[in-house]
């Protein structure tokens, strides 16, 4: 099958809803600070009670990673399971407006889209209790060769795993990619994600996935390592690319014994990482997508990654792959 | 009627849906920079289509004033009209979460909850071009002894004269509250609002409106005055007390023909002057309310608007207050 696309997403869609509380907050709620919780819509309902004022965005892990892969001026669809409610229209809107195409249509009945509670303590830390709604409902029935075509490559987030039919969708993905020679790559999430799904993460490293995006602790804790050292040890043993952001220590893509090592670019002050991993990925997979270097796609990965941190939100601005261009 | 509220809102229950654009976006739509444009919802779906990511929040002239009077500790409640659907649930919950007394309840069939689409361009300017979808059907049906009660004071919004029945629920409110010994404000919106309605405005201005709230060009407007001086001697002819914006040259309190004049307060950088007015006016009818004098009520109005300017949204932070009690 032709496609041009370069990249196609399988996530969560969710939108954001974003509030800054108190750290008793938390406490009442039974939160640990900067963890992500799903939480039922009963849940969802009292937590949204007992919220403050809030702002609305489209969100999502790997969302945000193929909305700035398309503000980059990559060629990027997308797979996830909306209903036609505000929410829903909200989200399609975002990403369509970035070119972003859009594989499934809302659904026209079951949960309300989904969204995530965003509880942002005075600390700049982000807790999340996440309601998946709509998401859950993403199916292997969506997931065919006229949805998802041959693109270059796939992304998949590990959050889908936390979806029923989720391991099956990903691996009718994996199968469709095999047939067309598309390369299929896995955002482990969170390490408490890798926690829950870590044998089926590792089924699929092992077969179907060809680049592993995590950062260092995800990468730990689908290991079971408890140092860099010990991580790339370990990683000899894979024949996939490993793309490991490592915070202010930089990122290493690792594939088997070689390493590329790409360091942070010190920035002046930290305004908020919320999706600084996924901006970075945008970076790397845009180079990836249009045969960079390594090197290269990790040092567009950590310029994505660098403008995210300086700003409030989690979406990558419009501009960037110039900035880049004019970059030292 | 036994009635604790202080300050009760009637108003547009919008939602902004905020976006960045160049200035040939405004071109191509037609709209002048800086401009409020009402549309309707084939052209509010066309905008939204054009539009790049955006962000959500409650908004709304007089709806950003009530809850930032209940930011800063006022008993307020509100009247405006909303869908049952999620942005009307947006909507009421950013009032709920911070107090406000909601008096509507959300309808279950007719216009979706209105939303204003803001456009900003790289100035920083803000063009709007909304669509009232909800609120324009706010009727005098829905202004009764039971939903205004006795409160201290109504702050009615200009732009609900746009509303087919807005002149006569806005006189039906004037009417309730002088029954009530209620005092009613009316904020003038925009200068082409005023000059929609001017004559409708000058009427509730000699009889029903006690205090009138807008900045120096509506007044203007207002008066057909192009003079500051010329403004000051029009108001001598009035009752009402005026409390009039002018920017960086601070505000004045006028009451025949006495004034009393607040300087602004210098900022190192403006961020995003939207909604200034509405938190000066937040700042000035808690002081009223609360029975400070007006030049205290000025000085913390004016304590509120500074703030604002300094941040990116309309709505006043918690914590107002205090920052106000314990500056110079």
């Amino acid at each position: 099958m032709n496609d041009r696309t370069q990249l196609l997403g399988i996530s969560n869609a969710i939108v954001d809803i974003l509030a800054h509380v108190d750290d008793g907050f938390l406490e009442a709620i039974g939160a640990p600070p900067g963890s992500m919780t799903l939480i039922d819509r009963e849940q969802a309902k009292e937590i949204y009670s007992r919220m403050g004022p809030a702002t609305e965005m489209s969100g999502g892990s790997v969302a945000n990673t193929v909305a700035g892969f398309a503000n980059l001026g990559g060629d990027a669809a997308y797979i996830g399971h909306v209903r036609d409610d505000q929410l829903g229209e909200i989200f399609n809107h975002d990403m369509r407006s970035l070119g972003v195409n859009i594989r499934l249509e809302p659904a026209p009945h079951g949960a309300p889209t989904a969204r995530s509670h965003i509880l942002i303590t005075d600390d700049g830390q982000r807790t999340m209790q996440t309601y998946l709604g709509s998401c859950t409902e993403l199916a292997t029935a969506d997931i065919t060769d006229e949805t998802v075509r041959a693109p270059k490559g796939i992304l998949i987030e590990g959050y889908v795993y936390d979806i029923a039919e989720g391991p099956a969708l990903s691996r009718q993905a994996m199968d469709i990619a095999k047939a067309n020679g598309t390369i299929v790559a896995l955002s482990l999430s969170d390490s408490l994600c890798v926690d829950r799904h870590r044998a089926a993460f590792l089924d699929a490293v092992r077969d179907g996935v060809q680049i592993v995006v995590a950062d260092e602790d995800e990468i730990n804790a689908l290991l079971e390592t408890d140092s860099f050292d010990a991580t790339l040890e370990a990683l000899k043993d894979f024949d996939n690319l490993f793309v490991m952001t490592r915070s202010e220590k930089g990122s290493v893509i690792v594939h088997r014994d070689a390493h590329v090592v790409q360091p942070a670019t010190p920035v002046e002050k930290v305004v908020d990482t919320t999706g600084a991993g996924d901006a970075y990925c945008a970076g790397f997979l845009y180079g990836w997508a249009n045969d960079w270097s390594l090197a290269e796609s990790a040092r567009l990965g950590t310029h994505c990654a660098t403008q995210v941190i300086q700003q409030v939100g989690a979406r990558i601005e419009p501009g960037l792959l110039e900035s880049y261009k004019s970059s030292p």
